[in-house]
């Protein structure tokens, strides 16, 4: 089967920093199902794994990349119980197996969501990651709810990056949050509001603009962006009692007492952890993704799809990852694997 | 009336690290009432205020001391609403005002607790602080609830001191989680058990004692100690997407990746915030002394009162802060005023 990975970590400028390879098909067993992908989306952990892998594995083994992915059951483990070929499915998986730029992948059920046949694969591959990450963050770790009335507010730090496309939609759908969003540029401000936010304020002056929008303290923030660049910023926007949620590894050392006196909490959001540790919890996130498919079928939420490559190939998956190294994407970029074979 | 303060941040071996002072009996007004004061108690916060303390204040006003009260309401302001002359009353108060050493003190209606007749003032004063801090420590932040079952585990980190010996009968009274608590001589070993931990295990070889119990990793940390010093033994031993609270203000810079992997969540619980920060929610405060009585008049909680003086003067509460600044205190001491006029 085709397949792009890496076998050194290398610029993306680099001629063999993705490379075509020609694999055996995987054959599952025990929980795993086959998945024969449709489409895929790329997301930034992408590039940080490309950059930072030193592969050191048996017989120069190459990684595999990609972590979103929709497509079909093409054959299943003999322990599978929610699946069976044909499904249509969508998912992230588990950033510690082989991804998903691959013809075929291996993924373990309690991980993978059914897609009903109304939402294209194109428009699910682009939400699993972000979706189980920002509902992770909302609903798990800050446990928003419908009670949370617009008495209260919440600040997305990147609102037009994947996560952020759609924790605005998850928190307009599922609670009563006054909800702000960052954004500079006025094409991502304007994605913001048509995904739904209330007020979009310049990250570059974002203290100064919460103020003269009257917003001295909100009382959660989602950062999907860079922890340790906000810190201070979060410290000082966070009302006291109130709960921060990051996602971006932070680079260096983080002084904890600027939110000691406010009594305030925060978690760390990362997609992986179920999959990594709890095996008895992973079926969360087929529970989430279910859900998900749901709210998008009723037209609740709406795919973050933004730009869609029709070509499953070395030089448009560089193009990707360039543009996502760049740091302004906005939604999420698919690839359509209609092209798979005919890529010259 | 009398009260002991400072007026310059001294070790306590000075002579001026704590002195006597003849102040006027203050005049309560809005929500304030006045309480003469019948038993105090002291906290670790006590003598790292009296260290730590710039005094600039116009006509160099002395600093009062002292966070723990148990009294009679004398006076009130035309605002209060919840108690009346006469009122048995015990509080923790307000850091940004005038302490408890002293025979009569101003203290919000809000923060104040009503003390049935059957609790004594003594083992009443040995409570407010640390009962607040453990009670919103284990409620609020950590969101415990009686569904948390044995499956589920908590380690507590100081186990004898002054909010360890709350948190134990708390969590053992309000929940049905596992409980794992510190210690390490063997007295405080014993008090830990009395208060109803179901394991202690040795603070100094703590991870591979709780391996050999068979506790790779706990649901819940609360570190009623030291944030700095256990940041990687609570990296080890929280579960992935566990929960851990601290108290105690770090002293440097924390690597906060050390729990990213497992998005794991952190709460800081400071018992001033409702005080300093959030005028609506200080009644909170009253609401769980309030509580914490009922528990203590129905005998399911008890006092963690441990050891009495019968002065209150200046040598006394030298004494005092001596013993604390160790670090070996177990339980609280209180400090009767029924000798306030015949201390010498």
């Amino acid at each position: 089967m085709k397949a792009i990975g890496f076998k050194k970590s290398l610029p993306i400028s680099e001629a063999d920093s993705l490379i075509e390879l020609d694999l055996v098909q995987p054959i599952p067993t025990a929980n795993d199902i086959l998945v024969k992908i449709e489409a895929i989306s790329v997301n930034p952990v992408d590039y940080k794994v490309r950059q930072n892998t030193n592969l050191l594995q048996p017989h120069d083994q190459p990684k595999i990349l990609g972590w979103d992915a929709a497509g079909t059951v093409v054959a299943v483990g003999d322990k599978v119980d929610h699946f069976k070929l044909g499904d249509r499915v969508f998912y992230a998986g588990d950033i510690t197996r082989q991804g998903s730029y691959a013809e075929f992948q291996l993924v373990d059920e309690n991980l993978v969501g059914h897609l009903p046949e109304s939402i294209p694969f194109l428009e699910a591959a682009a939400m699993p990651m972000t979706s189980l990450t920002a509902w992770e963050a909302l609903f798990e770790k800050m446990k928003l709810d419908q009670e949370d009335t617009c008495s209260k507010s919440i600040l997305i730090i990147g609102g037009a990056g994947g996560v952020g496309s759609v924790a605005i939609q998850l928190v307009k759908q599922m609670t009563g949050l006054h909800l702000i969003t960052t954004a500079s540029r006025l094409e991502s401000k304007k994605w913001c509001k048509n995904m739904g936010a209330d007020l979009v304020v310049d990250h570059r002056n974002l203290v100064g603009e919460m103020q003269q929008a009257g917003h001295e303290h909100v009382d959660f923030i989602l950062n999907c962006v860079n922890t340790d660049d906000y810190w201070e910023i979060m410290s000082k926007l966070i009302r006291p009692e109130g709960h921060i949620c990051c996602i971006a590894e932070s680079k260096w050392a983080l002084d904890l007492n600027m939110i000691r006196m406010k009594s305030v909490t925060l978690s760390w959001e990362y997609v992986f952890t179920k999959a990594i540790y709890i095996t008895e919890g992973q079926s969360v996130q087929r529970n989430i993704l279910n859900q998900l498919a749901g709210l998008m079928e009723s037209k609740k939420i709406k795919s973050t799809l933004n730009c869609v490559y029709k070509k499953f190939c070395v030089e448009t998956l560089k193009e990707v990852h360039r543009k996502i190294e760049s740091g302004s994407s906005i939604g999420k970029t698919v690839i359509d694997f209609i092209n798979i074979n005919s890529c010259t």
